[in-house]
């Protein structure tokens, strides 16, 4: 059994990572840490790990990850991993870290967005970008995988490969995506994350200003083999999990729906956790609750030339603490879906 | 006090219509139909109504229309209407029909979507399309008004007169709204409106190809004086009341954020239903909610050259209801705001 | 037009006494208090009130009192009226106190449950205990009027009869409610008011412990004329607005459903806010949701020599601001419904 | 691997019985029977499970019942299973049954609250209540298990040791539950099922007279050794999973908090799925949402001299479908715990 730390179990990234964690056959978890829950076992700061986890939260440093474990999930605040990933290192630990500290190659782009100073130039480039799907022969060979936004997962993986085809046009894309609120995080960033205040409600936020667009546009720049701009708008609505992602770009040449569906199908048919939907379906939130999916459509719209694709994730799971245990499944010579196999709940 | 009739009652648009003609101070509810409910009172099918509303629901027909009202909201399914008005015409009613029967003026289109005979040419030309802030003097003049669809309404008015003044391009138009689920009307149309399947998701539904579309684009060619194109994605949200509408639009020349405020804000500033929100700031449907407010944003987007409009409407307000209300008070001298002047629910 | 001020009024209650004052025909609103948003528009801090009031928030002091209004709604934290009512009752003002500073007769009671001094004894002999279906001649003459709590209030109106007609035992009084968040008031008190941690669930909290019990315990003991003790279990549960309690209680001597039924409509048939619901009919909090009603069913279970009472409320309503209002109404000679006849929101 | 069937897999007990097991190690889903689906791929119906079941609904006959699975899972409507269960035994095969059919031992009973004929004696003889907790070494032997209903399994697990401990009295229990709307079904049995009608509320239905009152009683009673009678008041809210139970009883004898947790937890502590909660502690639907587990608390009121004890499961698992395969998996010698280890989703 390999012996993994979760740093930031807390959080809800962190905890959904002990959850997936619990179900997984090669994995132990040895320690937690949390800054706000020292000293307190964790199943006391999320309660329906009563009887599954019996681990007490430590407050992290690298003075005691020599032994702590094998592995590390880094969950923790932005800026703060970027110290603590070159000693993991030092010590032969492998890491992900699901904060953006090493998401973003270009370091006036961190700055700028993040207001920080960046990660080293070296530990940047070796971190790799955790989408299996896209980078998956150099996850299993990293060290350190940056795992990505949740909106941008939601927005890479149906348009890189219409890009990579040259099938729209990479400066006039359009995001309009929409997310359950628990991607806040767990600790209330305002007075509008109070329940009345959110519930029974929608609104846009940070349009065309939002951390993760930057995020997004180096990754599918690397498609497109030239500059990508989006247009980014997200938006909170009163849900629990799930992000929606529409993407409305301008086609580069003729195609049905059909013909994008199948290419986006060929592309990701080996692949156990994106679904193309048929012709005249949907993703709907519900659809990949508590699951690794992401689920894909795409609808031609010959009037305006244009195409929508449209893409649900659970932002928790294939946003986040999902697609980084598939990363470390990836680093560790595990087979891929280890833990993850688990069905949305429904209803 | 004038007498009105409300056809189709029970319905979440008509029993709107009662609620707030509750408050009217010119007017009295002298008749209410439902076709189901027939012989029973209103108050028995919306249970709010109790000790506030002391009528029995009747079956429909023009026969009994003379004696029972001056004034008729007629809230019925497709198709119902085209043959009602005339009568109501020739006996000196005057008419707002909330269905989409008059709101387009090119039969083609409604055969087109609504796969029925469209009414006949002259009531058309007689039907004046419902939205105050734009044809208010042909409202007040009207003996049958077209209520607008309720995400026309929400797309509308911020787009008019940003096509008005040719800031945007009238063939480059997206818009994506998100609906709550009062908009599937009280009747279930589908398994996927039960609650447990519809509750905690958001999905997008006739994506490019919704009959609201053909309506929205026939108004805004009026303002643009050419052919305008939208591509219209609307979606549910797991929530009772609002439209959210994000709409994306192509700029035609250079404006700043704060020019394009300005200009919508000169356009509506004599409105009493329609707000201009502050740079920076963005709807949020709850601050709509039961009330008839529109409140729309602007946001520039320098990198794409694109405006964001972005609007909040209660759909069951300034989407039916208050729309009809508002209209009626213009068709019969009232005040315009009379009982609509109701501030949203906090929280 | 009276001229009133409402201190408090960025918090959900003072926030619908506003609300709701808007459409009374006799009052104007002259002020409006706030410590956190003193300086601010009030619109600012509760935006659905944009372009309806215009009033900037101050910070509430009883040295501007005098000129600033004739009647005071004052919904402050607890122990704050206590200094604030004796001056303002001095200048001839009147005032409804929506916190608990005055509704417990007891002094000892007051302390041991809110950790703080009480009223001066004249202080609490003057005030008057805001139910107006129970007290309404007393509150006609009062200067000062303590506002119920809102679990209290669904609990009073359905029992008070019923203790005073010896129908139900005085000693065997069972209470489970269940409430809305908002009433957990617009300030988080706790991590788990942070929407994730709300959302889609349901708990009780303070169970056999909870303040309202021994307020509900001393107005009910006037009914019964001896000590009546009720078992007290609150709930909250994931929605915005509403109260619905259970209210389990052993018969005195042997009653049908319909004679339960009879008797309370008969104590409440002229009130315009209490609705007495059909034998086999229960309440629904969406029935009363934006409305000052109290929805009331019960049910004799001859098995178990039981009642069952239910009642609905809009704890922001009839739970604070409306039942504030209406004792307004009383206090000044207005028709006692004034500002109150809006009907529930449908749906 | 054991081939499993599972009749009725398009509903929400049936289809939950389904994500289970697809997660279970010793188990193979054989085949999947829905009357109204039938000739269809069940992830068209459930569309959760694309990529993870390929199997097609069939209609259900017991004459293809011998080659289709060793196992049965029978979720039928009410009456359906009393002609198929003897065929299936005669067969050879185990079933579990998620109807009411074979719960109640006493015929006129069933025949009472179902309007229907009951089960042949010997075959109810020959059925086992499905509560693992109180029957495992039964159940380990049985060859038909009835599945317990939703609300009794709330009820009964926190309620029996306390019976038969004759801590409190048989004959005044009074339970308060509150359900999800899941509880309902997945078709619509109501107009009040529609999201809108459902949505943002709370209320009792069936108070004194739901069909699970003589199951609690028949099962308690089996604790007390003599008649318990309940008085059970079922509510439902507007949420998706979870029941929250809260059970008001008569102390005989005089005992602290802290006794009745030891007892619970005494009688409990071998239990992978009841957890009884610290003192100061209540239960939350959200910590036991997608799992198996069943939260007690209890709380001893000394003024009234009453015990409140209040349990939270979530109603589609360990309210049916857990419940079902925690009985397969005694029923065949597997672990008792395979495929039910899930944590719940947080947040």
């Amino acid at each position: 059994m390999m012996r993994v730390a979760v740093v930031g179990a807390t959080g809800y990234a962190g905890g959904e990572v002990v959850r997936l964690l619990l179900s997984h056959p090669e994995v132990q978890i040895s320690a937690v840490y949390s800054r706000s829950q020292a000293g307190r076992p964790l199943a006391e700061s999320i309660r329906g790990f009563q009887g599954l986890v019996d681990l007490k939260c430590e407050s992290f440093s690298t003075r005691q990850a020599e032994e702590a474990a094998d592995f590390f999930f880094l969950a923790m605040e932005s800026g703060e991993a970027i110290g603590a990933v070159p000693e993991l290192l030092k010590m032969g630990k492998k890491c992900v870290d699901l904060s953006a500290d090493f998401r973003l190659q270009s370091r006036a782009t961190y700055r700028r967005w993040y207001g920080k100073e960046a990660a080293p130039r070296a530990l940047l480039k070796e971190a790799v970008y955790g989408i299996p799907e896209l980078n998956r022969e150099r996850i299993k060979r990293a060290r350190l995988v940056a795992n990505p936004g949740c909106y941008p997962v939601s927005v890479i993986l149906p348009l890189f490969p219409l890009l990579e085809e040259r099938v729209v046009a990479p400066d006039d894309i359009i995001v309009d995506s929409k997310s359950g609120v628990s991607g806040r995080g767990r600790t209330p960033k305002d007075p509008s994350d109070h329940f009345p205040e959110c519930n029974e409600s929608m609104k846009p936020y940070n349009v065309a200003k939002h951390r993760h667009a930057p995020e997004m546009e180096e990754q599918l720049s690397l498609a497109a083999g030239e500059e990508v701009k989006v247009l980014f708008a997200p938006h909170l609505v009163a849900i629990q999990r799930g992000i929606l992602s529409d993407i409305y770009c301008r086609l580069l040449r003729q195609v049905t729906t059909r013909q994008v569906l199948a290419l986006l199908r060929s592309r990701y048919e080996a692949e156990p956790f994106v679904r193309i939907l048929e012709e005249g379906k949907w993703p709907e939130t519900r659809f990949v609750a508590g699951s690794n999916f992401c689920d894909i459509s795409a609808v031609v719209d010959g009037r305006s030339g244009r195409l929508v694709l449209t893409s649900a994730i659970d932002n928790v799971v294939k946003g986040a603490a999902g697609q980084a245990v598939q990363c470390m499944n990836l680093m560790c010579g595990f087979e891929e879906s280890l833990a993850l196999k688990q069905a949305p709940l429904f209803p």
